[in-house]
């Protein structure tokens, strides 16, 4: 057995001992044996993909999924600086990733020579670890070398802060097995099965309680990681529970309906100043979320890692977990404004979407969500459809969302829905702007041999990017002279036709017209690759947006609530806190 | 005017005054002022592209076919990682390209904001420079700081050795244009018109005389800088000029038109050792020319810049510049050899394709270049075409060839090809395999009012990765039991109908099934985006490589020369030396 196909055969068996099930892999020369090892464990489950930009993704889609890692490989040279944005949203997003690049050795190296490129350190800071990883060690034995080295990474990426980790491995020649014998002495692992180096559990984090308030707000954000944690904590003190569609939170019947609109109000937010917010996760999709946290007059992050999420630097107490207060809030008062308010606002914008005849884009988010079968995964996609399903989503209990908030791109969210979708043992459905899909259509194509994955992509065909209508761009490009610079800059309307995308992929094509066909689409689910087209016209949708601003305004005017509101009992020291 | 529009406008105007011609920009949020700033600009042409990674590709080859850097413009976050792919190319490659990606001011970093990635050194060892350029730095007038900034950036990206350079630019709120007023006092260019800062002319690189030894071979890689210096060497010496397709030199009258073959049969090469070998370029593209340098007795690198293309470390003097030897060198007999056997060999290959009737691979490769119009542009995919190309193209002065041979990745050569295309004075051909197409298929799409550029591009459809066929994977995939796991790993069959990629992006499209209408189809050139397919079986292909091998080694056979040959006047002395 050569050296390269040992250090292959041990890598593999360490990593599935490690606990490793899936690996995406692209083709190469150099990562020859790496390849051919893992396809031939009979633990590991192989994704073959011809775009490394998206097997990046959709290895981080299986981590998002599954909460362990995922192993993306891939040859040496730019193949491996494809990789580079899966890492910046793994390394954003905490998810574990296993990055492993094939490399040249050492003496190939900065000589002109073909496809070597510099992998050291290739991802910068976006890594929990970078190691090489190299073939040959003679004369000592390399076993514990390279099985140690898979157990560092393991516990690197799934660690206190998860997130990805890069070797780089420079293989020799010869690249190809010359003959399959056994693994040569001393390479072998621990002989029961076991990884050559646990990490023992962590045990649970200690919570302190949390300060004894009325007045508490909780906002879940992407990322946060005890959701479960942050639903007892409301529903022991009452606090108000604003969950982002991906924070894991979102669906718990405790938590409100129309967070974003409630706090997206100017005026409700004024009228109701919290004493304590406790946030967990980053709480970044909604700038009226981040204004309401500079009013708070306290601000507490849970976070158990070292990296915290404090994006407007309000933060006066970070702690690893937070239990209730010692004694009971007297927050019902405070509790009931919230909910009044939330059903109030919540029912008026499902009676608008309901009014118009047409497929509105937050009426997809929303008929989506209600339309989904039980236990779905439902991937958001950026810009406009997490912004609409945090508007309108219904809960849905054991629905679970996810998105790519760490870093929020376009990029590779088709590959992430697969990757997720393949490791979700059920049906799973994204919502995504044309653009998204554009820019990883390579995402669609499945692996020579390899099932689809059970993936509904409900595209929001508006041709461009809708975003940049609700953002100051939107005002600009109603500027005389400006509109047209506006629209091919931002609107960036490309005339791509998404059933072209679909039939280049092989994928099934539908184009729904209305919101019958779009339920009948959803409910038609009979696994396999799909994509509903919905379109949609981005004045109208703009236009539609400031329509809904004006009803949550409307609605929550009588909202603002008044101290008369507050339990009689408890009014006399609420007035004088 | 507010500070993000005053930077962006100031470093638009010292760009076009440094000589920026183009810039390719996606859209995003962040990046808002200098997207409006350049397009404003009259000197400045922009190309807007949906997916980072296309755009950066597309600038590299608006710079490869220049010679003067493009620059490409991206938003903060995941968008800038997704330009490191066209980075590492034009660092490896030594094409300038300017890289500007807006961010986040620091105080916005590291705590969770959204879309805020750590962009510092984001390119690590592949940029040339990074450095970050603020709006902010009152009271000072930031004027001289800007300009002198984009001067200093020009001159690394173009200078002694071009490649990328990295400006991160923080823009701060407002992002969008308040007023179209006059620059504030303090932030004017020279009232020239010049740059802030001029960079005089190098003058001439000092040459030195190359040794007067008989038995030289000149061999020209990819990155050749100073091809007309090789060409002027060899018809000054008689030493045989074997030039890689994209050096700049094969297309000269005295290159050798088949010296992948000579040097690829290992009978010729034993029997015309070198005394000198001078490369100029990377010579990376051909393993028998690799092999054919370990046996020289001495080389010489010509390489103005810092880093020495020396692929298997045989270089004994590197010199910026070669001039012909002092006295004239009796290489008379040595230079009809290399002839006689070039245009044997050229001829049988030309008979062996002329004998069969289908459209090969190889053949595609010849009978485009021969059909190819004046003064055409011809990007060499990377794998099979280049070497196709470089087995059996005709000699055609006044082509240009390029190739991305930097890194020879299978990435972003659409989008290269589409940037060269787009500074091409001419019509534009690309030749490629199917698997290089669809990882740049977005490459396809035009910017949004923008002319298609006037480029073909052939496609070579087999249904996968041709080159693991040439490799130790062929022998692989042949033994019993590994074929379907060669064919699924490396193969890569993926199903996907050049014609609906073509019709996703709106392209023309045309399948070709013989040599006519191979030969009428690149005659039959319009302008636009059009792609011509040609399908082909990896397995025969193959086979067919094989028998190609097998014609040289014949032919070849009866071209080791003897002594007999060697100039009579000469012949004592040449047994002398």
């Amino acid at each position: 057995m050569n050296p390269s196909t040992a250090l292959a055969t041990v890598l593999t068996d360490e990593l599935a001992r490690c606990g490793l099930t899936d690996a995406v892999v692209c083709p190469g020369a150099r990562n020859t044996a790496l390849l051919l090892a893992l396809e031939r464990h009979p633990a590991i489950r192989v994704h073959v993909r011809i775009d490394e930009r998206s097997a990046g993704f959709c290895a981080l889609g299986l981590g998002r999924c599954t909460g362990r890692p995922a192993a993306v490989v891939c040859t040496s040279g730019t193949a491996a600086a494809n990789l580079h944005p899966a890492v910046v949203e793994a390394h954003e997003s905490g998810t574990p990733l296993l990055v492993l690049t094939a490399d040249r050795p050492a003496e190939m190296r900065d000589i002109g020579s073909n496809q070597v490129i510099d992998q050291t350190r290739l991802y910068g800071t976006a890594v929990r670890w970078f190691c090489e990883i190299a073939p040959d060690t003679a004369p000592a034995a390399p076993g514990p070398y390279w099985r140690s080295t898979i157990c560092q990474a393991w516990r690197r990426t799934t660690g206190t802060d998860p997130g990805p980790v890069h070797l780089d491995v420079p293989f020799r020649d010869p690249l190809v097995p010359g003959t399959l014998a056994e693994l040569p002495a001393g390479l072998d692992g621990r002989p029961d099965g076991a990884p050559w180096t646990r990490t023992a559990d962590r045990g649970e984090v200690p919570a302190e309680p949390a300060p004894q308030v009325e007045r508490g707000v909780i906002i879940c954000g992407d990322g946060c990681r005890n959701p479960a944690a942050m639903v007892a904590l409301a529903e022991a003190t009452g606090w108000p529970l604003l969950a982002e569609p991906t924070s894991g939170a979102r669906n718990a019947g405790i938590a409100l309906r129309a967070p974003r609109a409630l706090l997206g109000d100017p005026g409700f937010a004024r009228a109701h100043p919290a004493e304590l917010v406790v946030t967990s996760g980053r709480p970044g999709l909604s700038r009226g979320t981040l204004a309401y946290l500079r009013t708070a007059r306290s601000h507490i992050v849970v976070e158990p890692g070292p990296r915290v999420p404090d994006p407007v630097r309000t933060a006066s107490l970070v702690v690893p977990a937070l239990a209730p207060p010692e004694r009971p809030v007297p927050a019902g008062w405070w509790t009931r404004r919230w909910r009044t308010a939330d059903a109030a606002v919540s029912a008026a914008l499902d009676r608008e979407l309901d009014r118009r005849p047409g497929l509105d884009e937050p009426r997809v988010a929303r008929d989506l969500v209600r339309a989904l079968p039980e236990r779905a995964l439902l991937l958001a996609g950026p810009s406009m459809p997490i912004r609409d399903l945090d508007l309108v989503a219904p809960g849905r209990p054991g629905i679970r969302m996810i998105a790519n908030r760490g870093a929020s791109g376009i990029d590779g969210v088709v590959s992430t829905a697969v990757g997720a979708a393949l490791a979700h043992g059920g049906p799973a459905y994204a919502l995504i702007g044309d653009l998204t899909l554009l820019h990883d259509r390579n995402g669609l194509l499945p692996g020579p041999g390899e099932a689809a994955p059970d993936l509904t992509i409900v595209v929001l065909a508006n041709d461009g990017g809708g975003i940049f209508s609700e953002l100051e761009h939107g005002d600009l490009g109603r500027v005389p002279g400006w509109s047209t610079t506006v629209e091919r800059l931002f609107g960036t309307p490309h005339g791509v036709q998404v059933g072209t995308v679909a039939a280049a992929a092989g994928a099934r094509h539908r184009l729904v017209r209305g919101p019958g066909e779009l339920t009948d689409a959803i409910r038609a689910g009979a696994g396999g690759l799909r994509i509903v087209e919905v379109r949609t016209d981005r004045a109208e949708q703009s236009a539609l947006r400031r329509e809904l601003r004006e009803v949550i305004a409307t609605r929550l005017a009588g909202c603002t609530g008044s101290d008369a509101e507050r339990d009689p009992a408890l009014g006399a020291r609420g007035a004088g806190a």
